[in-house]
């Protein structure tokens, strides 16, 4: 291990780069905006993929593949689209790199596309192209269906997995008869994405709906789920879009219902990514690096020996042996370290970091005692118990751990939550006290932009089942039926 | 259902294409040689990921990811390994595309890229280019890291899963502080893979090495299995290359050794894609459709009632629960089919077609005797059979399944691999019978490129553990020490 980190206090930017670094999550690649996603990183993501994977599975969904590559013609079917995504794409114009003859390599301009390609930044259209080819009667339909893939967006301010070019994802595109059906299931999938923030992640979020501004490019409405990082920003850590029939009516894509009449179909789109990495450290880590939930930890329990010669540590061996049997079968993942080439404090900071939940220390006297020393990484606390029972004990606490945590998440909401009714008290809390403010607005996109533009903070959403209160907009006086949630975000 | 399949002897290219399409395994895109892998088809892809993640990581691997796109100086700096990929890779030249005032969205030529971009066709370059970041020291030795990725190789003549410009695959990565230890993890891949195809896939596997003609691009060696379809046409089912110090040296990544002295490190790279697809596919499947090996069907037995009116349906199911619930306890994935829009013969061809293994049919004399039919999709057999004990004599049955349709690939690739010692009687076996044909050649280059380049068949690979045996070779003349495994391939 390095030396420790910079704290959050001190450059809560810098403290988040650097603990991702450490902490073997991810690094800059050689390519502007693209990253790598080291071991331990990716064992998060795949740990959270197969939490939401088996989520979609219950849901109905199935899993599916497109194509990487959309022509560039499609996305000029549904106008609102192009302006999203089409001036941030990488494109695709030749199929062949050849030598010059100098030894050197360069794009075989004979080889050019008669159409360029766009790498997907998501993939509606060429996914409703598809779907014209599946759906010709109501009893095609509903389709369930989810992508996991790469996309691509030309970012060109990069942070590692909070906004990168490439990142990885899921994309769920369903298509349905009617409206109502097609809502119900965007309304479904926000509240998966919403379960799984907050009893996987740990990680409390705010659902809602997006302003007309922040709707996806094409969408008639955008639900989100909207959280908070410890330096008061928010983090959009999920969308489900209603469609309605914007991309069926670009691709043609019509059914014939029960009563005999072509109807178009309607749509949704719903996805999360990598980005959820970013949300899952800033919501939770400290300045002595991750804490992971248990219940995403890819270790769980970590057990360091600490022993003076090779007969001591057989005999700790044996007994952390039935340790690990014993919490092997409850399912607990745990990671025994008896490297030699590292001493105990070198690996206990080095857990530390990597989030481990429960860490194990066990020396001679615990031999003679029956006991181990057990340190809990969120509160940073330990104490010395007997080995009677320790998985059982163990298996509570991570439950503890994982409610705590999340706990620790929404009390920090709670207090970072703040109504405000003047627009000076507005520009005050967004500099001296960020986090959400619940403020009135009159509605407008002008005035939203306005705010925007001013302050640098938007409108996370209109929570759901929002309380109405009548009010005055902050900017503009005019009247207001409830408040919003502002913030500045990532 | 539509109409029945081109039977394999009319036309077997035919066959393939259209069970591809009937069973919704995959269809082509609107991008060229692009696929959309279908939900059935895709499910059958997850059951073979799943299995595969696990064995690489039962060995020691952990999962990463890499960028996608490749800077196009990289592919200068293995002069093999451009030549073996550059000419056929899609090209990212710019970042932008705009509305040019017409309604017309065009490619941004303000937005060009300094340097261009390659969709990675695989990922050795990025990966070392990587890695050398990662390693300073032995201590850092090995690196075992595998990746799920997308890859686009510009293919002109494409077929589903056998060929696609863009595919779904894996590729290890491995970093390695000795030749001997790089070699041993090749060779313990390769046996990874050989285990997968024969035990999951039902798929016999020859374990050999390519000829210097067919490695892979940087390569010092390539290890392949090779399997048999039924049209005698041999394919490659995955690939394990022993790299050396190749791109190490192409890269500058070096170590210090235990004993202080700096070194280039040594490589392997391995992979399998969604070609495995079109294997498991061609290997067993049959004039009415799919036939699928248990342990990859996404569902193994499915259950068809066959009533009159819904008060002998309300009994066969409650007949049908019984068995779901004891199969589903033995880890069995069970369909029940209840649909009332389809006939029960609809329902029998489309399992057929779709390859569910096993198949229950119920109806009011069944529930009278505490029977139900048996049907086994492989052999097309069925018999009548008690209920008492169903669930075991199912488990059983798809046990024996998995080992016959072993056994009958086995034998058909044993019925069709022949010893041949003339050129005419190669010939006149890769024309009359095709199969492997295992032949005596002189070992150079030159023989093999006159044998390919006039029969199309090419040295599909030598043998692990070959047999040798004085001979002449069947061509030149010269003399050999063992017979190699030619075979005209996919």
């Amino acid at each position: 291990m390095s030396k420790g980190l910079t704290s959050r206090s001190q450059d809560y930017s810098q403290w988040y780069n650097e603990l991702v670094a450490k902490a073997d999550l991810a690094e800059h690649s050689a390519v502007r905006g693209c990253m790598v996603i080291k071991p331990y990183g990716y064992s998060i993501w795949e740990k959270m993929q197969a939490v939401l994977d088996q989520k979609f599975k219950e849901t109905g969904h199935s899993n599916a593949y497109f194509p990487l590559f959309i022509p560039k013609s499609f996305f000029s079917k549904e106008a609102s689209h192009v302006d999203g995504f089409a001036t941030e794409c990488a494109v695709v114009t030749h199929y062949r790199l050849k030598n010059d003859g100098n030894g050197n390599i360069i794009v075989d301009e004979d080889a050019k596309l008669e159409e360029e390609l766009i790498v997907r930044p998501t993939s509606e259209t060429i996914i409703w192209n598809t779907y014209k080819g599946w759906i010709q009667s109501y009893r095609d339909l509903p389709i369930l269906v989810n992508q996991w893939a790469n996309v691509v967006r030309w970012e060109m301010r990069t942070r590692l997995f909070l906004r990168t070019a490439e990142f990885l994802w899921q994309e769920g595109h369903t298509a349905h008869a009617t409206a109502e059906e097609a809502i119900a299931e965007t309304e479904q999938m926000l509240d998966v994405y919403a379960d799984f923030a907050e009893n996987w992640m740990a990680l409390p979020v705010v659902k809602g709906k997006k302003t007309a501004n922040e709707r996806f490019a094409g969408a008639l409405d955008t639900y989100c789920i909207e959280a908070l990082m410890q330096d008061g920003k928010a983090l959009q850590a999920g969308t489900s879009h209603f469609l309605g029939q914007n991309f069926a009516k670009a691709f043609d894509v019509k059914f014939t219902s029960k009563e005999g009449k072509q109807e178009f179909v309607w749509a949704t789109s719903w996805g999360v990514s990598t980005r959820l990495m970013g949300a899952l450290i800033m919501a939770h880590s400290d300045d002595s690096g991750l804490v992971l939930p248990p219940k995403l930890a890819p270790i769980q329990v970590v057990i360091v020996p600490i022993y003076k010669g090779e007969e001591e540590l057989a005999k700790i061996s044996e007994a952390v042996d039935v340790i690990i049997k014993d919490l092997k079968q409850k399912g607990i993942s745990v990671k025994y370290d008896d490297r030699d080439t590292q001493r105990p404090g070198f690996k206990f900071a080095e857990y530390e970091l990597k989030g481990v939940p429960v860490r194990l220390a066990m020396g001679g006297r615990d031999l003679e005692n029956n006991t181990v020393e057990l340190a809990r990484r969120d509160t940073k606390t330990k104490e010395t118990v007997s080995r009677d029972g320790i998985a059982n004990r163990i298996e509570l606490l991570l439950e503890e751990i994982q409610e705590s945590i999340y706990n620790k998440a929404l009390q920090f909401r709670t207090e970072n939550t703040r109504k405000v009714d003047s627009y000076d008290d507005f520009k005050k809390a967004l500099d001296e006290t960020p986090g959400f403010i619940a403020a009135h607005w009159d509605g407008t996109s002008e005035t939203e932009a306005k705010i925007k533009e001013e302050t640098k903070a938007t409108i996370r959403c209109i929570p759901l089942n929002n309380e109405q209160e009548e009010g005055l907009c902050m900017v503009t006086g005019k009247p207001s039926s409830q408040r919003v949630l502002f913030a500045r975000a990532y």
